[in-house]
């Protein structure tokens, strides 16, 4: 510091990058990596330890692109003398999972260097900011269950129905044992590839397994927004033909075509967002069919629903709630846990009733999947549970 | 006619588009279709019944905007007052799948309005003329089979790789019945999801099964270009990682997993483009592991081949080889049916030595995917027979 001070010209200089590492603008540490969601062998888009996520873009004669992540604006990028367009996001993202699009010219077009992701009813591109208990999802060496993609008749909406399903490690090796299921759904612009994918569910589930901290059961997942026509409008959603399609239709199916505990005390719903809402609508009009309810960042269960619904109390294994700590307001009725009343109140409201209640809050994660990831990693050791 | 004769201006008027119709620019029908490939809700691009597509891009600062389909130069896209980018292919395209991707400003990207396929290292755009006779892989009121994704463990890769396993629509029913196995490869560029996706094999085995036309048999898919750092570069491409991950490691792990008829005469390999490149060089060599052989636009065995692989007659029970009618050159050697010498030529000298050699040609096609659909759909009735 001393030769510095003896020169006026050299301390401004490195000071002001200092002060604005202070405020505004951390000093960048360089070491970036690819997405792990990026196309194969794609070294853009990259994040670093920060969670800073830097774009590269090639467009020579655009004469404008943005990125759809980093705050409000996004994140603008600007085009290099070899016609390449990069930036890097303003400050730290959440970590996890986030769904975004490039605007080049006034036009919305995915990122040609990532995968593909359904949300917002369009195949988005995805980023994932590792998180620091991504551990629970890894690919690790453990006995792994099967995603089955089946398709199943649907006399109701006159066509075959797409289904994923998953099955636990062991489910070839006995073909004895029977398997309780949970009826998964995907949230609001997703569709039923949402909770293999992003959502990574049978990652999830092998690791439990093989920590013995789950019982094994199968998932079921499949589209819930069933008047296909209205796509792209939340407004004009009616959850009659989908309640039609998974009580009427779905649940037979499985329980025909895989060796099922098909009992009620064997069977629970859970979903995200919207999927939460169908949960509560159709479990609440169908407790001889569904024992276990999970509500992800969609609403919660109030005392009024339960003295508005017969049989609540002794049908009903178990409600689990949960929600990223950013959707959470400062209090009762605010953010987006306020629909449907302040969750928290409203679990703390049905445990104090005696019944099975559970409250998850994700830190420092907001309306996205990793809410989600997490919230299925507490829910699953939860069901079934004699 | 006659009132047309009596002014000059309207004859010219309606002549001009009447002697374009009759040379280049045919009169458009007006019978416009979303592709079946759109995302859900798009209305773009479009296909008629000339086999005509037309496209719609909104990128309003646009400087430019094509579409890499419709002959060398592809497509141009003109902007309209509004914004919008249109333009409609000058010519018919053929019957079946299409790989494309837009030129916006010089850069790359995927038509927004479509889903994406893997093709090229890439997720590409995605784009179906309808085919005359697309009843074949249509997906229909039948019994259907699972499309199941497996995690299997590789020890030579150190890591645990994907599969996806068609296993025909009564896999589950009779737990005693055991059935034959076809691996079936992708071609360079593509990846696993291939078959299943863009091939619809599932859906042609469904039909075949529920027409009495094939025997039920399992379909394993699985990543073929094992040496995934040189992704993107044929020419550094090492086949022996993945004969260990597909001999060594993929079929037992299937025969220890699902109910595999596991001896040699009830297990098959083919594949497309690379993929039958790789089934030639790997059925060559273990053919005390394969006996049913499909090359789909990859190549052909020669009565050189035969001659130098000692047993080929008598272990050997089918060699499949089909092209794309727009794959054959003028003659013996010319176009992309030359590798490996005549196909046609070849799969007659087989058939002259004794062995059950069957060559298909698909009218009308290229090296794409309709003429694989239309193998497969050939190929299944032929194997397995006893």
């Amino acid at each position: 510091m001393k030769t510095m001070l003896s020169n006026g010209v050299l301390i401004s200089i490195l000071l002001g990058p200092l002060c604005l590492a202070q405020t505004s603008q951390p000093s960048e540490v360089n070491d970036w990596k690819p997405s792990t969601l990026n196309q194969p062998g794609q070294q853009y888009p990259q994040v670093n330890s920060q969670r800073l996520a830097r774009f590269r873009i090639v467009a020579p004669q655009a004469q404008s692109v943005s990125v759809g992540l980093g705050g409000r604006g996004g994140t603008p990028l600007t085009k290099g003398e070899d016609g390449v367009w990069t930036g890097t996001t303003a400050g730290p993202l959440d970590e996890g999972f986030h769904y975004y699009h490039l605007t080049v010219d006034g036009g919305t077009f995915n990122d040609p260097g990532t995968l593909n992701f359904y949300g917002s009813t369009r195949w988005e591109s995805g980023i994932e900011i590792p998180a620091h208990d991504q551990d629970f999802y890894a690919l690790k060496d453990v006995p792994h269950g099967r995603v089955q993609q089946i398709l199943f008749p649907s006399k109701s909406t006159n066509m075959s129905r797409r289904a994923f399903v998953y099955t636990p490690p062991d489910y070839d090796k006995d073909q004895t044992q029977r398997y309780p299921v949970l009826y998964l759904q995907h949230g609001w612009g997703e569709d039923e590839t949402a909770w293999s994918t992003q959502g990574h569910a049978n990652l999830i589930m092998d690791n439990l397994i093989a920590e013995g901290k789950t019982k094994p059961f199968i998932i079921v997942m499949t589209y819930g927004m069933t008047n296909d026509a209205k796509i792209g409008s939340i407004n004009s959603f009616n959850i009659a033909p989908f309640e039609t399609v998974l009580v009427n239709e779905l649940i037979p199916y499985i329980d025909a075509n895989f060796r099922t505990l098909s009992d009620q005390p064997h069977r629970a719903m859970a979903g995200l967002s919207m999927g939460g809402m169908e949960t509560k609508t159709i479990t609440l009009k169908h407790l001889d069919v569904f024992s276990h309810i999970g509500l992800l960042s969609g609403g919660s269960i109030s005392s009024d629903d339960v003295k508005n619904t017969p049989g609540f109390a002794k049908k009903v294994k178990l409600v689990f709630v949960s929600y990223g700590s950013r959707e959470l307001g400062g209090g009762p009725g605010g953010g987006r846990g306020g629909f449907g009343g302040d969750p928290k109140a409203n679990a703390e409201a049905l445990r104090q009733a005696g019944i099975n209640s559970v409250f998850y809050v994700s830190p420092n994660t907001a309306h996205e999947f990793l809410s989600w990831r997490r919230s299925l990693h507490e829910l699953a050791p939860l069901l079934f549970k004699d």
